[in-house]
C-alpha cells in the first residue's frame, strides 16, 4: 500500500563519518530492494562534510557537494535531510532547522540535539507539515523508537530500562572478565577508539541520558526533559565493587531507568546492580539493551548493537525507508504541542542499595554505622567487612529496600559517626 | 502528522475469546491515550462469537451483535475488522475475505490462515486498497513484525532464529528444571491449560512452524510457503537428552530458522541445541524470542511474552493504532504481486549434530557406527557411551560440521551395521 509517489525519495546527506558512509553505501548496493519493498526509488542527491577530500570509502562524484549544510538542507532537489554530523547546537541544529522549515523531512542520529532541543524541533517540524525521526539517536541498530512509538501504542508504559552506552558497559565488563582496574579499562577503551573526545560524554552518563530522556518523552507523552535525568557515572566504580556485586549474584551496569508516577518523571542513568542472571545481567561488552514494561505487553526486551557503521545506517535507513512508505509519524508519538511538561522527580521507588563504605579501626565502629542508617530508618540485609592490614577496613552493606530519601538522609548521618573515611559509594540494585 | 481524519476509527471484533477481551478492554480503558496519539477516537461498533451469553468479563451492550462474522465484517459502520477467531479456514477465512473485498482493513492474530493463505488475502487487500496486518499473529506481544518490515528495512536478512512456541519451551525448561520426563512435562503443560486442542499445533512444531512462514515472506520477499517449513515436534526429546546438552553446555530449544540461500528457501522448526549462554539457551518458560541477523544491522533480539490475554491485545491494538494513525504497510512489506515464490530447499548449511542411539552389546560395536559415519563424510568430534544394565548401552556423539544430507547418508547407514537398536535420534547444534 503505503501510498508511494513514482517519484523519487531524495536524500541529503550532511556528516560523512562512518555512519554518513554506511548509508551511502546501503544507498547504492541495495537500490533495488529499497525500491521493490517501498514502491519508489530512494537515491542521495548531495552530501556535505567539513572536509571535502578526505577518502570515506565510498565513491561521492555522483552527488552535488554543498561546503554548507544549511545550503544542502534547504535545496530544491532534496526531500529529506539526513543529519549525521552531530554536536547539540551549531551547524547541525542550524540545518535541521533550515530543512524544517522549508518543509523538508528531516532524519538524523544526532541524540544531543534532540535531548535538548527535541521540542522545539517538533513543533517546527510540524507547523511545517515535515516528518522528524531519529532511530538512529538511541541505541543503534535496535528498533526500539520504532517499537516504543508504533508497536506498543496500545500500552501504557510503566518502566523503561536501558544499557545505552557500549563503551560503558565495554568497560565495566572488561573490569569483570579481566580483573582491570576502572583506569586500566578505561585506557583500553580508549587506547580502541571506543570514547568520544569528551569522555565524560560516555563514563558520566550524559550520552546514555541524552537517549533516555528521548525514550521517557514517547513513553510518556512528556516534553524531552534532559536536565531532569539524575546523572551518575561509572567512574566510582571499583574492582571490588564489581567483584562483591558478582558474590552475591549481581552484575553493575550503567543503567537508565524511567517512570513516571504521581510524583513526577523519575529519571536516573546511573551505575546499578542488576541481576547477574536477567537479561540486563547477561549484557556483555558493547551491545545495547533496552527492556519496556507495559501495563498490557508486560517486559519486551530488545538487544543488539548500540554503535557501529551497519547498526546507526540501518536505522537511518528504517527512517527513510518509512519516509519513502509514505508513513509520517509525530516525531514523539503525538503531536508535539500536545506534550506536557512534566516535573522531575528523585525516584521515589523503594529498592535496595548496595553501600561500600571504608570503616576506621577503632571498636564499635560497626555499630555506630549502624545504628546511623537504622534511625534513618534504612535497615542491612546484608553486611561483609572484610580482612584489611591499613588503617581502614572495606564493608559492603546491602539495604532492605528503602527510598532514595531515606538513604540519602543515611549517608548525610554517615560523617558524624566519625568512624567512616572518605564518602561512601551508593548503588541502586533495580529489580529487573 | 499522520494525516488523521477527523472521525473516529470504528471497529468490528469476531471471536471474543482472552484476546478479543483484552482489546475490548483496552479500547475502553485507554480511549483518550489512544486518541492523543492517534489523532482520533477508536472505538469498537459491533462484535460478534459464538456464544452471545457466555461471561467474558467485559460489557458488551454497547456494541452491536452479529451472529455472523462475515456480516459484521462487511458492516458500513465498520472500518476496520479484527478477526480473533481463529482457524486456517472456516468463517475466519470467510469473513476476511468479504471485509478485504468489501475494502476494509483487517488485523487478525489468526497465524494458521495466514500461513495457509497469506498470498492470496494479501493480494486480495491490495486490489481493494486495504490493509491486512497480523502482528499478533506471531510471537505474541514482541513487536517482530514492525520491526522486521519497517525498522530493518534497509537491511539484507541473512537468518531469522525463533523460539515461537511458549508452550514447548515450557515443557522442554521443566524437564530440564525439574528433570521431569516428556510425558510428565507434557502432562503438566495439559493441566494448565497451555496445550491447544490438538496439542500437535504445539508439539508437533506446527503453530511455531506458520510463524516462521511468516518471517520468513517479510525477510526475503517471497510468498508465505508453509507448506516448505521442515517440521520436527519435541516429541522425541528425552530426559537424557536434556541433561547430556546440559553437561556439553548446550540448552535444547524448538528453534525456527530460516534462510534464503542459492538453492532456495530453508525453513526448518526442529528442536536444535544451543549454547546455554546465549540468548536463546538462557530463555527460560514460556517466554518468545526471534533472533534477526541482518547484513547491516547484524544480530538484534526481541524477546517477550509469546501469548496472553494482554500481549497479544498489544500487538492487535499496534496494528490498530498504525492503521488509527494512517501508517498504511503492504502486508509482508511490499506488494504481493512482487513477491516471488521460493523454491523450499533443504538446509544446506553445514552444522553440527548431536546424535544419540542406542548400541547393542556386542564387540565392535562403536567401531562399526564410527566407520559408517567416516564413510559418509560425517567426523565425530566427541562421543561418550555410558554404562548401562541391559542389552544396549546408550551413546552419544557431537560430530563436526556436516551437511544434513551427509547426515542423513550415515544415518541411512546405520541400521546396516547390526548393532545400533531402534531410531537414532539427530539434532541440530544451532551457531547462536
Amino acid at each position: 500500500m503505503s501510498d508511494p509517489q513514482q517519484t523519487s525519495l531524495r536524500l541529503g546527506i550532511a556528516g560523512l563519518g562512518t555512519v554518513g558512509a554506511g548509508v551511502i553505501k546501503i544507498v547504492r548496493q541495495k537500490a533495488n530492494v529499497l525500491a521493490q519493498r517501498s514502491g519508489r526509488k530512494v537515491e542521495i542527491v548531495a552530501v556535505s562534510a567539513r572536509n571535502r577530500d578526505k577518502d570515506r570509502g565510498v565513491a561521492l562524484s555522483d552527488y552535488a557537494w554543498e561546503d554548507d549544510p544549511v545550503a544542502l538542507a534547504t535545496r530544491d532537489d532534496v526531500d529529506v535531510f539526513v543529519e549525521l554530523m552531530g554536536g547539540s547546537d551549531g551547524p547541525a541544529k542550524a540545518a535541521t532547522e533550515a530543512a524544517l522549515k522549508a518543509g523538508k523531512d528531516v532524519v538524523t542520529a544526532n541524540k544531543a540535539m534532540l535531548a535538548h532541543h527535541g521540542q522545539e524541533l517538533a513543533e517546527l517540524a510540524e507547523a511545517n507539515g515535515a516528518v522528524l525521526r531519529f532511530e538512529a539517536a538511541v541505541a543503534g541498530g535496535i528498533p526500539i523508537i520504532k517499537s516504543l512509538t508504533e508497536g506498543l501504542a496500545g500500552n501504557d508504559i510503566e518502566r523503561i530500562m536501558g544499557v545505552m552506552n557500549g563503551t560503558c558497559n565495554y568497560i565495566l565488563t572488561r573490569m569483570e572478565d579481566a580483573g582491570l582496574s576502572y583506569e586500566d579499562a578505561f585506557a583500553e577503551a580508549d587506547g580502541l577508539g571506543y570514547l568520544e573526545a569528551d569522555p565524560n560524554l560516555d563514563v558520566g552518563g550524559i550520552d546514555a541520558g541524552h537517549k533516555l530522556s528521548l525514550l521517557s518523552s514517547i513513553a510518556f507523552g512528556t516534553q524531552v526533559n534532559f536536565d531532569g535525568v539524575e546523572l551518575e557515572g561509572i567512574g566510582c566504580v571499583t574492582i571490588e565493587d564489581i567483584t562483591q556485586a558478582a558474590d552475591m549474584g549481581y552484575r553493575i551496569k550503567l543503567l537508565g531507568v524511567t517512570r513516571l508516577t504521581g510524583r513526577g518523571l523519575e529519571q536516573t542513568m546511573t551505575p546499578c546492580l542488576v541481576p547477574a542472571t536477567s537479561p540486563l545481567g547477561q549484557l556483555q561488552g558493547g551491545t545495547n539493551m533496552v527492556v519496556v514494561e507495559g501495563d498490557q505487553v508486560g517486559q519486551v526486551v530488545l538487544r543488539g548493537a548500540g554503535a557501529g557503521e551497519g547498526p546507526t545506517a540501518s536505522a537511518v535507513m528504517g527512517d527513510v525507508m518509512d519516509i519513502a512508505r509514505g508513513l509520517r509519524m509525530s516525531t514523539f508519538g503525538q503531536p508535539a504541542t500536545s506534550l506536557v511538561a512534566a516535573k522531575p522527580a528523585k525516584a521515589t521507588v523503594a529498592a535496595p542499595y548496595y553501600l561500600r563504605m571504608s570503616l576506621e579501626d577503632k571498636p564499635g565502629a560497626m555499630a555506630k554505622v549502624a545504628a546511623a542508617l537504622g534511625e534513618a530508618g534504612v535497615s542491612i540485609d546484608r553486611m561483609r567487612q572484610y580482612s584489611h592490614d591499613d588503617a581502614t577496613a572495606p564493608v559492603l552493606i546491602v539495604t532492605h529496600k528503602t527510598t532514595r530519601a531515606a538513604l540519602d538522609d543515611a549517608l548525610g548521618a554517615l560523617p558524624e559517626t566519625g568512624v567512616v573515611s572518605g564518602a561512601p559509594v551508593a548503588l541502586r540494585i533495580e529489580e529487573v
